[in-house]
């Protein structure tokens, strides 16, 4: 091995893994979208299938050594060779001892999985779908045994999701939010909710669609690399800088749904849009980490969508698209109503201000699942007691509750606290970017592209270059703190509720 | 080597197989109806490795020992296993000598091929395609001189589209077609034709999908299994009879041409949905060649679709649907609309009467392409000239001439004919399902089921167990001839121009 073989190794087996992303990924969003619903046995074979040859492939004796050689010569290698080693390197640690059987069951039983959650959301029947978590939790307990035999496995599933985190991390930044959100919420709960009766009359759903125009223009989201589609659950998936594709869910009687839908996918589709185009066809296309990437989701539909300064800007256009329904209102309302807060049932219409909570609840519960606190079939009444005690809601069916999100079919446990975690990492880094640019204004001119522009610069551009943890710190020059997203939160809300 | 590796080895590979053709399929569906413009860089990378992929799999020494022994042991293997054998060794023998890089390189050129073609024909510049048709040809003639070096190039690719057939075979079949057709349609060229300007008021798109929903519903187009989208040239799909695509293309001031696109396609999609479900994960699985394929679908497009009887059931639907457009028509009139006969530029929308007509002249110009008689510059003049001579019409540029079609982007030289040997050939089986079942009542009580059933029975179930030239002698016991297709033609539209 020398070090242009090894380079030339990785080159062509990240471009054969980039293949099977790209037609995975395709294939995932066709059967999110438009496949016939009887299609999914064969789907899932073919998905069997090729999961086990790129299973194979990242488990290849040639790849490892192409690796090992590029992480132990890390100047001959530089840093992007050097990177791409450091990460592939983990992933085979992680998969070298799982045998390849487990691993092609295992990416079945998602496929199964899946189907089986849509039947049991659908049906109000959490009993149809249990056997599957308990399933997915084993195997996740199982690979954890293997691949990390000193960690806790929920501590591996954080780690996972998120480089750098384990249980102690996310319980003090829990407590933090906690320790802020729940009497602001309470103080909130005494005060008069704003009236936007106005927003739940009919805005038709083809007129809707005319306001997915106006935000993928506003936010700069290139349709030539980018396209919107419709699903139950709106979702981005980019299979590199070339092609990412979003998803939204339009409501009949709820219009600014699908535009906060629309403008969180478009933060997660531009950071896919600008990473280095020179690293699509390797392991350093995409964004840095899930929290990383749901900073910026966040970053695009809180700290700019929910702002004061973007309804004003945003209103003209709202008011042109439906005169009708909105002759007798103001910007100031909308703004008041998209804004409005307060404890609801389902996680993907909650608020900004309660939308912690229902991240914490899920935590909570999954780290119980995993140390084998909470029993399978105990779910429903853990969830619906969290929501009583943190919400002071009280949750009517498992369709509303613990059925509401796909992530658990997929296996994502781990994945909810990102959301809280990313979110929190980009109130730091609004703080650093209202330093260098003057954000008010640009976003009242509805003026983004400078925006667009700082974050490719400090963020964007470096894909998975560099590790998810290091952003924060670089960025602002302090460690990470949840002190400016609690501050963000107490002064906007107190703000809107006069507190 | 024993009987029961072999038959493994096959099932273990044909399933691999499957995984490739199942996400390749869906990537091209994608491609084609939702896919980011810009996207095709990515998808051809992905593309070329995965064709190298699968080019490896059909010409393993594993598959090709387990294919010559079961090719070889007819009787232990069965009926099933052996035309599985049969069909792989005939792959295998075309493949094996041609170099990988060249395979993936030609696998490239397609994709790249595909853009040119399409910007060529949106700005009417044949010169910007020609180097593709150049090096395409080229390619497949040199494919061609490895893999059957003692044979006729273009022979070759007739005989890859369609089992058994040559330019004798073609030749033959068509100036049978042409003795008929040229006097029939100078006869009907001196007749008064139709008032259909009725059918060219505006028919809005979003109603024209409620006729779309008519016809799927007919046609007993199973959704679970098979779904509808739209692209600008009509087509089917099928992974396997799980996961069949279908397309149209809407046209405000033509509400039939969707409908007829819908059956058309809806024909190709019932022979795949209909194919045995043991075969999905092999070989067998799919129609058993092109023109049994254009059998099908012309079957229900023009011999149920275009019938008096198919349309005086479909009248009052059609009626409900559009009610103001059609106040002041009748069934009668629409059924003589929809079978107006006139010489026209485009192939995909010609009459029934003129389609073969496009036909010949294509065969004729890609005969004389493989021979080196005309040269790729010489196209456009070759195709008008036809044009003028065979159909008396004028091309007034290539857009709506020579670069009409997708078929040469896609290197499907040798697949037009297809086309209209499949018509004919469902001519000569509808004569004997006309002794079996009563046709016409059926289709005028609009109840198609007993039709798809006994077509089931007679060809779709099979799949590719039988050879595609033994369907037509099989059902209606006497060998194929153009007679039952000309006489049909000449019944036809005699009665309709009242000759």
């Amino acid at each position: 091995m020398d070090i242009n073989t090894a380079k030339h190794t990785l080159d062509e087996i990240e471009r054969k893994q980039f293949a099977y992303k790209y037609v995975l990924a395709t294939v995932m969003n066709d059967a999110s979208t438009v496949a016939p619903p009887e299609s999914y046995t064969a789907r899932g074979t073919a998905f069997g299938i090729l999961s086990g040859e790129t299973f194979k492939l990242q488990t290849s004796p040639e790849l490892k050594e192409a690796v090992y050689y590029l992480y132990e010569n890390k100047d001959e290698a530089g840093p992007e060779y050097f990177r791409r080693a450091e990460l592939l390197r983990e992933n085979i640690r992680k998969m070298e001892n799982i045998p390849i059987e487990e691993y092609m069951a295992y990416s079945e039983l998602l496929n199964t999985a899946h189907v089986a959650w849509l039947n049991a959301k659908k049906n109000n029947d959490f009993a149809s779908f249990a056997p599957f978590i308990r399933k997915i939790v084993d195997t996740q307990i199982r690979f954890a045994s293997i691949t990390d035999p000193d960690k806790d496995p929920y501590d591996v599933a954080l780690d996972a999701h998120e480089e750098g985190t384990d249980r102690e991390y996310y319980d003090r930044f829990f407590d933090e939010v906690k320790a802020t959100l729940i009497p602001l919420i309470a103080k909130i709960n005494e005060k008069e909710q704003p009236d936007n009766s106005w927003l739940k009359v009919s805005y038709p759903v083809e007129v809707q669609k005319k306001l997915s125009d106006i935000v993928m223009d506003t936010f700069h989201l290139d349709r030539n690399h980018c396209v919107l589609g419709e699903t139950e659950h709106p979702y981005t998936n980019g299979a590199c800088s070339q092609d990412v594709r979003i998803t939204t869910h339009y409501y009949e009687n709820d219009p600014v749904a699908s535009v906060f839908s629309v403008i969180h996918e478009g933060g997660h589709a531009n950071y896919e849009l600008h990473v280095n185009p020179e690293y699509d066809y390797n392991v350093l296309s995409g964004g840095a980490s899930m929290a990383m990437h749901e900073s910026q989701s966040r970053f695009w539909e809180n700290y700019v969508g929910r702002s004061e300064n973007f309804i004003q800007a945003f209103w003209p256009r709202f008011r042109e698209t439906f005169p009708e329904q909105t002759k007798r209102h103001t910007a100031e309302e909308l703004y008041r109503c998209v804004n409005l807060a307060h404890p609801s049932l389902v996680r993907t219409e909650a608020d900004e201000l309660t939308y912690s909570l229902h991240i914490i609840i899920r935590y909570e519960i999954e780290k119980k699942l995993f140390s084998g606190e909470l029993a399978i079939e105990d779910i429903p009444a853990a969830w619906n007691e969290k929501y009583k005690e943190y919400l002071g809601i009280t949750v009517p069916n498992d369709t509303l509750g613990c059925l509401q999100d796909v992530h658990w079919s997929q296996g994502s446990f781990g994945y909810f606290p990102t959301y809280s975690l990313g979110t929190a990492y980009s109130a730091q880094i609004l703080d650093t970017m209202r330093k260098e640019l003057d954000f008010d204004q640009l976003v009242r001119n509805n003026d983004l592209e400078p925006i667009l522009n700082w974050l490719t610069e400090h963020i964007y551009r470096f894909g998975c270059l560099k590790k998810p943890g290091t952003y924060v710190p670089d960025i602002t020059g302090k460690p990470f703190t949840a002190k400016y997203y609690t501050d963000y939160l107490t002064e906007k809300f107190s703000k809107l509720y006069d507190l």
